[in-house]
């Protein structure tokens, strides 16, 4: 059989074709598939109408070896792929009665009878595999047409993820090229793009002359910047050891700025150091409005070490929630490291616990002043050792703001906790 | 010469095919030529490849009457949509003086000479009319091949946008059909998909042969539905017409379950609800971890209404900070809707405000049991004259249980502020 080298990604959904919405499954789909060593030679977006399904179809199918299709598996009718994708390869479609019995037995479990018209997520073409939806009513498809194979995934990311990370292990890994494509992504903040690639730039070109080349890109994102790191090797371990030295060469360059280098996310490493010191976190947020909680709490287990979190937004709530003082206050306005700090305290000694994080600041767009104009956050962290705070001005409309203030407090929450 | 009315949208690059970058700028493109009354049929994304290159532009030709290409158009040797352009439509490239003079005066302004490979920059292919770039030295090209036409537009979004403007205003506009797209979303929550799809299928052979037709999508995402509607009429008035005729036939088959029909979000929603009855809201969060203060604090101006907001997630600050009785707690367990009623009705009344909003329940993966499976939520609204509560089971991991209960504790929060 021929090898899987070359790859197209379908995504199909009239929406997508609109200003306001853009396909990012392909990025998932992408990164799997590299992940095998099978490259990704074009991507496209189909709306749902049946002639121009079938036609995109049909030039990817004289493209590529692999054609992954998200999108289009619903119960309504401008849901197409399974219709024209067994036209195209000229397959008739059955009902799979246990599909159906299982779409009847999703609805039912939830108490509602299932309407009629999901039962066209039953149809299958001949010859096709079923790929179990764990989360939803759409299964997804993989059908092999001669040398080439088209896969068929449901288009919500939480339902198309596992499933194709499945069948990719199970069923695109067998018959890929024997090269895999391995990615590492290095996580900085504190620093711009350009002094990130100022840092790193004399490596480039010992890790393209390796014998396992290593690839770079350099991606500014809100309140960091991202080193992407591939490489392509026979094996995995090769292309594991190439990334492992590169990502070490990262790290003597730019020490403690980097804060990541294993994919997890900022919160989670916080929550990690917390948990290892068997520390408890509280919070008081004022402008990040909760968001340093929330993100906290996005970490499963997060209960073990986030005691309590508190938004005072008005002066009167830092005052009656976190004992911030009044004469504070007044001395240093609500938007200071001074009161940063105390409400961290504040937090920390009410809560009964270790470590409290205190942010207060301007996110706009009303609030600033020539002296603390829009995006000025003050971030603290009290233990029982230490207070530290800084002070930051952060570009960008009132999302992005908050954003970046979070990252900020969580990073030097972070630095506390590895000092 | 035949009416421009059906485009595709190319984006060229390699970088545009790994897993962590997205073409934006058709984005832009799409709105320009919806604007204009031009649809997009399909959008694609094209490696750095010549034979990639021309067999896409092949195929799109093959489609539609409007081809839009953005990149490739630098100096390097990866730059080749210039190159593939001309060998598809047949025509010989010729060095533009005006253009490479251009070109050697934008590097000498800023003390630079020109790189030779710059010059690549001033071909032109026969017949084409050079589009100019106030920002770079890519300058963009107007190709028409025919009744078609072929536009090339630099990748970087700042070159791009004024580039694209501009053509499409002075030359697209005056072959289009002289029809506007307009669009409307209508977002509903607690329902499914297809028992929206039900309520208002009715509603589709109607709009589809009126005289301002009306196309419509139904998307599920995270705690809601959305029907995208969208309108083609000779004039804007018409299109806005006819689909605020459609949302309003909308709103009466799916009644208080349609939460926003003028693009607002629910966190917005229930900040205008607020403001107009000039209330103040506090919130007492366990499972969300600070998820619905962060909302509503996302949204401008949100400092006059948000007044506190309390993660809760031991008992033990569920009664020190929000008065939650421990019998209570041992009578019905955390996650009850009798806890979420009297959390919503503690902070309320502590914060000395309007209204409270409570909520508790099992975001998992852990601390589900048999009779409170992960995914079992209580959420509760406490005004003076009354408290409602809700209990919800969602599925689905962590951040996807927290987001569904935010969505659904702000939506009990719409009801009673409506009612």
């Amino acid at each position: 059989v021929k090898r899987l080298t070359r790859a197209a990604v379908l995504a199909v959904g009239s929406e997508l074709l609109t200003p306001s919405r853009l396909d990012t499954n392909s990025l998932f789909v992408t990164a799997e598939l590299n992940r095998h060593g099978i490259d990704v030679v074009f991507k496209s977006v189909l709306g749902d109408d049946a002639d121009e399904l079938a036609r995109g179809l049909e030039h990817a199918l004289g493209r590529v070896d692999v054609v992954v299709c998200s999108g289009g598996l619903g119960p309504t009718a401008d849901d197409l792929t399974r219709d024209v994708v067994a036209t195209v390869l000229g397959r008739t479609l059955y009902t799979a009665d246990d599909l159906a019995n299982g779409i009847r037995r999703r609805f039912e479990a939830r108490g509602l009878s299932m309407p009629r018209i999901n039962l066209r997520q039953a149809l299958v073409p001949e010859g096709a595999v079923v790929l179990a939806n764990q989360v939803g009513t759409a299964p997804g498809l993989w059908i092999e047409h001669g040398d080439q194979v088209v896969v068929l995934l449901p288009g919500p990311p939480r339902e198309l993820r596992p499933m194709f990370e499945a069948v990719a292990h199970e069923r695109l890994a067998p018959r890929a090229g024997g090269r895999v494509i391995v990615q590492r992504i290095v996580r900085v903040t504190g620093r711009s793009e350009s002094h990130v690639e100022e840092a790193i730039r004399a490596l480039y070109r010992d890790w393209a002359s390796a014998q396992v080349p290593v690839m770079v890109t350099i991606l500014a994102s809100l309140g960091q910047v991202e080193i992407h790191l591939s490489a392509r090797a026979p094996e995995q371990s090769e292309a594991h050891r190439a990334l492992s030295a590169a990502v070490e060469a990262v790290e003597e360059r730019l020490g403690a700025d980097v804060y990541s280098s294993d994919g997890r996310a900022m919160e989670q490493i916080v929550g990690d150091l917390l948990l290892t010191r068997g520390w408890c976190a509280a919070l008081a947020e004022s402008c990040t409005g909760g968001l340093i909680a929330s993100r906290l709490t996005d970490v499963p287990g997060s209960s073990r070490y986030v005691d309590r979190g508190v938004v005072a937004y008005a002066n009167e709530a830092k005052t009656s929630l976190l004992g911030v003082s009044t004469d504070l206050l007044a001395a240093h306005g609500a938007v200071s490291e001074a009161v940063a700090r105390s409400m961290a305290e504040g937090v920390r000694v009410r809560a009964g616990v270790d470590l409290g994080i205190g942010v207060t600041g301007v996110a706009g767009p009303g609030g600033g002043s020539e002296a603390k104009p829009v995006g000025t956050v003050a971030v603290a962290v009290s233990t029982v050792l230490e207070s530290r705070s800084r002070l930051h001005r952060f570009a960008g409309e009132r999302t992005l703001v908050k954003f970046q203030a979070s990252q900020a407090a969580l990073n030097l929450a972070r630095l506390v906790l590895e000092s």
